[in-house]
C-alpha cells in the first residue's frame, strides 16, 4: 500500500441516522477514503456539524436529499447504505441496475437513470438495513410486512458477517451487512453448531442492548426519562431479528432450527451483551466448546475468547470493533452459558461494514478499525 | 386500629447499609412504629443524617455499636436484622437464647447477658440477611464457605416470603427474609409449579439488578465509572442465591430441581427483572400460565399480574413494593417467557420485611407500603 | 379534621404529563382527597395505567378529553391545571368566569356554559403552567411572544411561592405555582434580599436540572442517546423563568434588579441544584446569611438549611417535597456562594401545588407530602 | 516522517490509573512511540489486561513496581508520570537528577543510581500530577499542605497548557501538564485578559466534571449508587484547581486576580464544562470576546469558537482532544456568559500530555489524537 493510491471514493447514504454518523466517525481516520457524498433527505443542505457537532471540522460535503445527487461527476467507488428498512431496496435496485432496465419507483428516486453513470461496471454497495439479510423474501415480507423490491438482488446479496463469509464478500458486489443482535449471537454460536458441540434445540439467547440501536427518531420509549435507571424486554418472541439469526444458524447446523431470542434496552448509549444458554451435545464438555471457539478465531483481529475467569462487559468493547466471548459451565450438568458483548454501532454496524468495505478493496481488513476501546 | 395503640417499639440492627436506610426510610411513615434503636458499628456515635443526609429531621437516635446497646431500657417488640451474612447469626442467637444459656461468641458481643432483659418473651426478630434462608445447615456451609452459628434457631426460622408463608410468619418468631432474587423468581414460578402447569427441568432465570443490590461497600467494580454505560453478568453459576431459589422450587415441585441462573449489573441505582425461560407441561398453554397466576395472586395487594401485551419493566415499581408479572408465549413451541419485576430494595427486602412485620403484629399489611411507583 | 370529613373533590388537568402524573401519585395517598377527574386530549378514553403503567391499580377514572367533560356532575373543590403554556389561561378563564359572561374562545373548550355548573361559586384553581405567574401582563407577552387571554384574573392570581405567599394562598381562588428555578432561587434569595444582606447588583444563578423538567414531549434533544454521559447549558440568558425570578427578587429588594440566569441540563429524571453567587452588603458576613435564612425558615417542614460543612446535593431531597440550602463563603472576599437543592417535579410543581392546596382547603400543610427522600 | 524512524520509548509510571490507562489507549495507536515500561505498584506482576480487560491485546509489557525497574537497558526517551501529587516530585527528582548529586528518597526509591543510566542526557518528563504546576513552592505548601521536595525542578518546569507555551514546551525537559479544570478556564480566559477584554475581577467559573476525574480509587462518594442520578458541588471555594488558574490568569493579565470557582460532580464517565462568567471592560462587546478568541485560536487544530447560537456540550468532545468554546451575551449589560467544553481525561489530561510530547519530539502535533468524539 503506497502513500500514492487512489482514494477510495465513498458515498453514504442516510447519513443522519446514529449508524451514518458512525460511518463518519470511522472512515474520516481512514487512509485510503475519502468521503464524496452524504446524504439526509429531511436535513438536506445542512452541514454534518448542525447535525452532528461531534463531527465538526472534518472537511466533509453538506448534506444532500438522494433525489438531488448528481450521480455521474461523483465517480463513487463504494455506497454505504444506511437507510430505513425497505427504502434501502429501491434505492440499491436503481443503483445496481438489477432489473435490467434501470426503473425504479419514480416516488423516490426521480432520476434513476443517472444511476447507470455512477456505476462504471464496478460501484460496491453495502447495506446496514435489514433488506437484503433474509436470503428467503417470503420470511422477509412474513416479519416486515411488505414484499421485497428486488428478490434478484437478494440472490446475489452477502450476508456480510465478515469473519464467516469473508471469502464471498470479497468478491461481492452487494454486501448486507448483519443486524446487531446477530452478529453477537453468530459469532458465538454457528462455530460451536458447525462442530457439532452444542444441540440444536433449547437455545435461548438473551440479550442486553444500549440505546443507540434504537437510532434517532423521535419515540417516547427512547427519551431519557423512560430509559434512565430503568431495564424492561421489548418485542418478546417477535423480533425481526430472529429470522436472521435462525437462517445462519440453520446454514451452521445443516437443520432448521428454531431459537428463543428476546432483547432488553439497557440505560447506557452504546453496548451489546448477550447470555446464551445452550445444550451439550452427548460427551462434549465446556473445555470443548472454548477450545472450539478459540480455534474458529485464532487468527481474527476483531473476535476473541476471554481467558478462563474472566467475564466479558461491554465496556471492554466500548468505541471499538471487539467482540469478546466468554464461555462458562452451567451448575446444571451438560449446559453451558456464553456471554458476547460488541459495541452495537461498531462491530454490530458501522464498524464491521467498513470491515467488509477493506476486504471488498483488498486493504488490510483493521484499516481505520484499530483503535482501543473507550474505558471509562 | 385507634389511634391509641401503643406503638412498636423498633430496632435496625445494621443501619448504616442502602437496606437499613430503606427500612428507616419506610418505617418513619408507620403510624404504629416507632424506632428504638439503629446501630451500625462503624459509624457509632453519628446521627444518621450524616450518615445518610436524605434521612435528616426524623428524630431519630444516634447510631450505636451493638456492643454499647443497653437493651434493658428499650423495650423493643421487633428487630430488623440488616447485618452481614455470619455476623447475623451470632447476634441473632443471643437476642433469642436459643442455646438455652445465652453464649455467644464474645469477640463480638460483649455483654450478651443484656440480651436476656431486651427480650421479655416476646420480641420477634425479622432478619434480611442470609443466614436463616437455607434450611439445610449443610447447604449453607458449602455455599457460605462457613459453619452455621445456631442451627436450632435454623429450624424454627420462617422464610419471608410473604405471599406464600403467611400463616407461618405470622407465628413465627424468626423471619428469615428472602433474596431479592429469589424474591423474584419464587413469586413467578412457586404458582406455576404447584399447579404442575410448567417443567421442573430447563427453568433458566437471566436476572438483571440495580447497583444498590451491591449495598454501600467499597468495591472497585462499584464505582461510578466502572458501571455507568455498560452491562455485564456476575457470579456466573455461582450466585449464592441459587440455592435459596432451588430449596423452595424443589418444595413447589416436589421434586429436587436445579436452576441456571444468571444475574447482571445493571447501570441503575434500584430495580430488577428477571427473564424466565420454562417448558410448559404437556397440555398446557400460556394462558394457563397466565390464569395459574392471576389466581394465585388474585387478593395480594402487592403482586399483579400484567395485561396481555404490557411488559413489565423496572421503572413500573421504583420505589414501591409491587412486583408485576408478565406471560408470554415464545416462538419456540410449548415454551414460555416470564418477565418480572421488583424494587430490590423494597419488595426484594426492606419492604418485604416491613410486610412481614405488618403480619407479625397483626396490622393491616399494607401499612407504610402503599407509596405509589416515582417514576420518573 | 375528622375521619368523617367529606373528601374534597379533585380535578388534574392534563393528566399526561410528568407533571399530571405525579400530582396523581402524591395525591392518591392524600387522606381527604379524591381524584373526581383526570383529563389528556390525545389520549382521551385511555385508562391512566396505558399511560403511565407506574399508575396501575389506583381506581382512578379514564382520561378524558377536557371538551367532552360533564362539569355539571363533578362537584369539584380544586382543579390542577398542569396544561401547556397559553393553554392554561383560556381553560381557567372560562372556569373561573372571569370575564363576567363566561366567554370562552369555543376553539378550544366547545362547551363553556358547562363550566359555570361546575363552580358553585367556590372551585379553587391551582395553576401549575406559567400563565399567571407574571403580574405584568406585558412581560408576558414579551417573554411567551402571546397576548395574555385573561388579564383580570392575572390580577387576582396570587404567586404560589408557598413560605412567602402562605396567608394570600390560603384566601386565594386562582394560585399561581411558580417554576421549578424560580422556586429554587427565590426561596434562597427572598430572605437575603429582604433582609438586605445581599448586593440587588451581580446575582448569577447557575442551575442544573434533570431531564423530566423537560416533560414527555417528543424533542431529539430529550433523547436517551443525547441526554445521557453528557452536560450541557441551554436557553442561555434567554430562559422564561428569568423574569419570574426578577420579578420576585424585586418585590423582595424594593428596587428593579436583573440576575444572570443559566440552566443546564443534567443526565438525571429528577432534581434541581442552583449555585448561587453574590456579594454581600457592607459589614455583612457569611454567618449573617446563614443566620437570616435559618430565621427565616425556623417553623417550615420543608425548606432547611443545612448544617455548617454540609453540601446539598440533589439526591438528599429526590422524591421529596423537601428543600435544603447551603450557605458559603467564597474566596473571594465579600463574596458567598449559596446552594439549593430540590426534586423539580414535587417541590417544583406538584408537591408545591398539593402544599398551597392544603392551605387553601384549611388541612395540615405537610398532607400526602411527608414521604422521605427515595435514596438510592 | 519516514516509517523508519527509530521509535521514541515511553514509560507511563502510574499505570493503573485511568490517566495512565488513558495514555496508553492512545500511544498504542502512535505512529512513533512504542512503550517500553508501564508500572503501578500495588498491582506490580499483572498483565494490564488483568487491571484494565479494554486494553487486551496491545503486547504491552507486564506492570511493574517503581522500585524493580531496571532502568540500564530501558533507553526511555520519555516517562509520563501519572502518579498521586507528592509523589511525583520524588520519583522525577531521582530521574531527573536535579539536586546534583542523585540523592532521593530511599524510602521512595531504593536503587537511585539507576536513574542515571535512564537518563543519557536527555530523557524528558511529563508530569501529569500537580507537583510541578505551582510556580511559587509557598503557594504548593498552602494547597497541597507538604513542602516541594524538588524546588529547583520547580524553576525549570514548563506549565504544559499547548497552546498557550508550545515554545517553551518544545525546549523543556520537564513539563507539568495543567489539570483538568484549569485547562478549560484558562483557554478560554488568557486571551481575553491578555486582550484587556473582560475585568479582572468578577471572574466566576462554574465547573461540572463527569466522575472520572477522581479517578480509580475507592471513595463512598464514588459508588455508582451515590452518584447516579444526581448532582452536587464539591471542595467549595477550596478546591486546589483555584491556585492554578489564578496563577496563570495573574500572569495574563499582569496583575494578581482571584476567581470565583465551583466544580460539581456530574453523573457521567467523561467530560468537563464549564460556565465562566465574567465582566466586559469598557467598550467591549461579546463580539469583540468572539473575535478576540477566533484569532487566537486560528491556527489551532484542538480549540475551537463554536458558531454563533451553538452551545458547546460534553458529548461534542467526548473521547477526543477538542476543546470547544461558546461565547454569549448576557442580559445584564456588559456581561458574558462563556461555555467551554472538553474531555477531561483527554484534553484535561493524558491527551494534552501526549500533545505535548509530540511538541517536544518535534512530530506533528496531532498524531495519536485525531479520532473524532464519540457520539452517542
Amino acid at each position: 500500500m503506497t502513500q500514492s493510491r487512489k482514494k477510495i471514493r465513498a458515498a453514504i447514504l442516510g447519513a443522519s441516522g446514529y449508524t451514518g454518523a458512525e460511518l463518519i466517525r470511522l472512515l474520516v481516520r481512514h487512509p485510503h477514503v475519502e468521503i464524496a457524498l452524504i446524504t439526509a433527505d429531511r436535513k438536506a443542505g445542512q452541514a454534518i456539524e448542525s447535525v452532528y457537532p461531534h463531527l465538526t471540522g472534518l472537511g466533509l460535503p453538506d448534506l444532500m436529499a438522494i433525489k438531488d445527487v448528481e450521480w455521474p461527476g461523483l465517480e463513487l467507488d463504494v455506497i454505504f447504505c444506511a437507510l430505513p428498512h425497505a427504502t434501502s431496496q429501491e434505492i440499491i435496485k436503481g443503483i445496481l441496475h438489477d432489473t435490467g432496465h434501470g426503473f425504479i419507483d419514480e416516488m423516490i428516486i426521480e432520476r434513476p437513470a443517472d444511476y447507470a453513470n455512477a456505476i462504471k461496471g464496478s460501484v460496491k454497495v453495502i447495506d446496514l438495513s435489514a433488506d437484503f439479510r433474509l436470503r428467503d423474501t417470503d420470511v422477509y415480507t412474513r416479519w416486515y410486512g411488505e414484499y421485497h423490491q428486488a428478490p434478484e438482488l437478494q440472490k446475489e446479496a452477502v450476508y456480510g458477517l465478515t469473519e464467516h463469509y469473508r471469502d464471498a464478500i470479497k468478491a461481492a458486489r452487494l454486501v448486507a451487512c448483519p443486524g446487531c443482535y446477530p452478529t453477537a449471537a453468530l459469532l458465538t454460536l454457528i462455530p460451536l453448531l458447525k462442530d457439532g458441540l452444542i444441540q440444536k434445540d433449547g437455545i435461548i439467547i438473551d440479550a442486553k442492548s444500549g440505546v443507540s440501536g434504537a437510532g434517532r427518531s423521535l419515540k417516547e420509549a427512547n427519551l431519557f426519562t423512560e430509559v434512565s435507571e430503568a431495564i424492561h424486554p421489548y418485542a418478546i418472541a417477535a423480533h425481526r431479528h430472529s429470522p436472521e439469526i435462525e437462517q445462519e444458524l440453520s446454514r451452521a447446523s445443516g437443520d432448521d432450527l428454531m431459537v428463543t431470542f428476546t432483547p432488553h434496552l439497557v440505560p447506557m448509549n452504546r453496548g451489546e451483551l448477550e447470555t446464551i444458554y445452550v445444550n451439550l451435545t452427548d460427551g462434549q464438555t465446556v473445555e470443548d466448546l472454548r477450545a472450539g471457539l478459540i480455534n474458529a478465531y485464532a487468527d481474527e483481529p476483531f473476535v476473541h475468547v476471554v481467558a478462563e475467569g474472566v467475564v466479558p462487559a461491554t465496556r471492554h468493547v466500548r468505541g471499538s470493533n471487539q467482540c469478546l466471548i466468554g464461555v462458562f459451565a452451567d451448575r446444571v450438568p451438560n449446559r453451558a452459558i456464553l456471554v458476547v458483548v460488541i459495541d452495537n454501532l461498531i462491530k454490530g454496524s458501522s464498524g464491521q461494514a467498513i470491515q467488509n468495505m477493506n476486504i471488498m478493496f483488498d486493504l488490510p481488513e483493521t484499516l481505520s478499525l484499530e483503535q482501543a476501546p473507550l474505558f471509562p
